[in-house]
């Protein structure tokens, strides 16, 4: 892990294994139990939090911010907040808690997918006596054009592997 | 679940628990390990892949499509692709697996978050004795604007909860 003392950069503390190439940029991170080991500060309220991922700064995102999470039993997201431009989608991956949406309360758990408006007051809760893991995407309202099946195409490339 | 008998939607069996309100819509898909009781159907290839569900007719997004998926062990993505338009991030929630992109081998397992430009040859496979579940996210390459601190702002809202 590396650690840096700056106000500029968001991540104290973030992962240091990247694998690269021309098209794209990986980084690993390792288990999502094991996120609190990373420090994310917030540069408005000055607070270091653990357990807070975002992966723009780290591979190089053009269309998205996208963080990976964990929340320790009980934790409380500290605030609600809602969004200016982006649409935002979570993706709960372990454990169980509780959202609260524009004043109504939700049960998610592993496989729970929630998409936001960017209006949407939003705030979440660890009410378990388990880990919370979940991940949370945002990207500009309304800038989906093609996708799926009419964005991708089939290309060639040398594989050694046996198909299932 | 819903059984559909159609060639338009993409998904024949689909998760059918919701919760909504003005501003989001969520499904809950149930665990990772069991999202081979979904079916999609390969618009352009006919092909029925179980392990495999689009969120974007789930829960209406506008910025990206996501998809979950688990990949049985030994199980190999039927052929390479890459994109027009769209960026696509892969990131690992459960297992161990190979990205071949561009023709470099990466290894990947629970917290490994790879982004891809859209021109990048991508193909992924299960090597593993274990199932290996990840998100995919595909959002249009250079869309995003302001994010993440820029774009949230804090609300209000009545909450019941003890902060910890």
């Amino acid at each position: 892990m590396n650690k840096e003392s700056t106000t500029e950069k968001e991540t104290l503390i973030k992962p240091d294994k990247f694998d690269q190439g021309d098209n794209f940029k990986a980084v690993h991170c390792g288990s999502f139990s094991q996120l609190a080991q990373y420090e994310l500060k917030h540069p408005r309220f000055g607070v270091v939090k653990p357990g807070k991922v975002f992966l723009q700064e780290l591979v190089d995102t053009t269309a998205m911010e996208v963080s990976i999470n964990v929340f320790a039993p009980g934790k409380v997201m500290p605030f609600s907040h809602a969004h200016k431009a982006n649409e935002e989608m979570y993706i709960f991956v372990k454990g169980q808690g509780e959202m609260v949406i524009d004043g109504q309360v939700i049960a998610v758990s592993e496989g729970s997918c929630i998409r936001l408006a960017p209006k949407a007051a939003r705030c979440m809760r660890n009410n378990d006596s388990d880990e919370l893991c979940f991940v949370v995407i945002q990207a500009k309202e309304n800038s989906l054009g093609e996708h799926t099946f009419a964005d991708g195409y089939e290309v060639q490339q040398e594989l050694n592997w046996t198909k299932d």
